[in-house]
């Protein structure tokens, strides 16, 4: 069995996170902090609601495959088929009214990811990726619902690329120095956007996004659809991303081994 | 003749803004960097071709009428009436693929902004103001259009506080130092945005957004936006913010008037 098999199926889950989460967005909702005097980590009904359905739909449908969510931990993270379940990625985004946000849904097989999904409802945007292509559907300029193949862009060198991060304010000091090293390099660094900015890279907008300290959860769903866009995604020093930890995706493998050389050094 | 004269008129130079910018965005485009050795400052064929048509418009209907616009400068910026045009606020987004970014029309009389809009057209969201009311029209959840009065949120302190700026990186370092002052203050400090960011105070989603260095089309169409929706906007001293500078908008008198303490005291 392929990833291909699970296409439609992973498709109907973004579907339904997203229509599941979209009524909450902009209405007014306690954010609970779940940090515990860390940094503020909101919550929201609509999280909770996505990945119930999701969960309830995963078991209908595949008994023996296991679910690693945000919300609800893990469940038979063991087994050979593991859905990663984010249905709010960019809580914070989220309860600023920014649609930069996504419900995030991936699929691993022996612990690698093969098929991914973001989808941004208020934008009506769905990204799709196998790790060998990827593709986006959503409003074309006439507002109606195109389809297209994705790639990432050709960038030769770190002085003409596009960097993005969520914000500088969730780096421990240690990762931020050396997430330093490589922003005073490029053309022009960004903050904002969370998943969005992977799509963005999937996209060709972007040449390179960072992040530090994320969970399995807010990465491996995107990494089928970087790499499928032809695309390179790894930790900060090489390894296998699909964990989480300090990550780094960049649209031109050129500037990819030039950020893991800095980050290195730093 | 009051503002509410131009309503239809504003809104049918927001809708030629949109429908002219659309089609570039998320297209190959050479960015031009105009700012001669400075901070990265793009300008795109959309923001020329937009602004172009608006000042068209504008000629052919009001030719008494002066014009500031971002990228063709001052026409007649003396006039009784002037309009002020910034067809992409929010470049860096823009070429970035992220749909945060708006174009933004106002109208002053005798200097003073009584008339702005702020539209997205990827996102298809309208915000209009005239300093009195404010509303929003967009995507319901069932991705309908539907229209609605914009109201700020209360807020009863800065510890409460969702901040935004687009940028710290924009920041000259005394105005950074000032700012970091407010910042560790607040709940929630969120980078990003541009004058999306003064959308969502207007819309209730965000409480404080600090900007330095703006110019007069950044943000003299924002400000009957905010104030509309009954925030309050002034430059970091408290000053006009018409003008532009270090400006300072909240959606609460309190935090607006704790914000300026700080500011005044950094």
């Amino acid at each position: 069995m392929t990833a291909v098999d699970f296409a439609a199926f992973t498709e109907q889950l973004a579907d339904l996170a997203g229509r599941t989460v979209l009524p909450f967005f902009r209405t007014a909702l306690g954010a609970e902090d779940k940090s515990h005097g860390g940094v503020f980590d909101p919550v929201t009904e609509a999280d909770r609601a996505a990945e119930s359905a999701m969960r309830r739909r995963i078991g209908e449908t595949f008994a023996q495959h296991g679910i690693i969510g945000e919300e609800f931990g893990e469940d038979r993270a063991d087994a050979e088929y593991v859905w990663v379940l984010d249905p709010i990625d960019g809580t914070k985004s989220f309860i600023a009214g920014v649609p930069t946000w996504g419900c995030l849904i991936g699929l691993l097989h022996n612990g690698r990811p093969i098929y991914g999904v973001m989808t941004q409802p208020f934008t009506r945007e769905i990204f799709i990726g196998d790790g060998k292509a990827a593709s986006w559907r959503g409003p074309r300029h006439d507002h109606a619902i195109a389809q297209r193949k994705l790639h990432a862009r050709a960038c030769a060198s770190l002085s003409a690329a596009t960097l993005m991060t969520t914000s500088p304010l969730l780096y421990p000091p240690d990762a931020l120095e050396k997430f330093r090293r490589v922003e005073q390099e490029v053309r022009l660094s960004r903050y904002g956007c969370d998943c969005y900015a992977f799509a963005m890279l999937a996209a060709g907008h972007v040449d390179c996004v960072m992040e530090a300290g994320v969970k399995t959860y807010d990465v491996a769903p995107l990494i089928p659809i970087v790499e499928g866009a032809g695309g390179t995604f790894t930790t900060w020093s090489g390894g296998d991303a699909a964990r989480g930890g300090n990550v780094i995706a960049s649209g031109d493998a050129r500037i990819h081994a030039a950020a893991l050389e800095l980050l290195a050094k730093a």
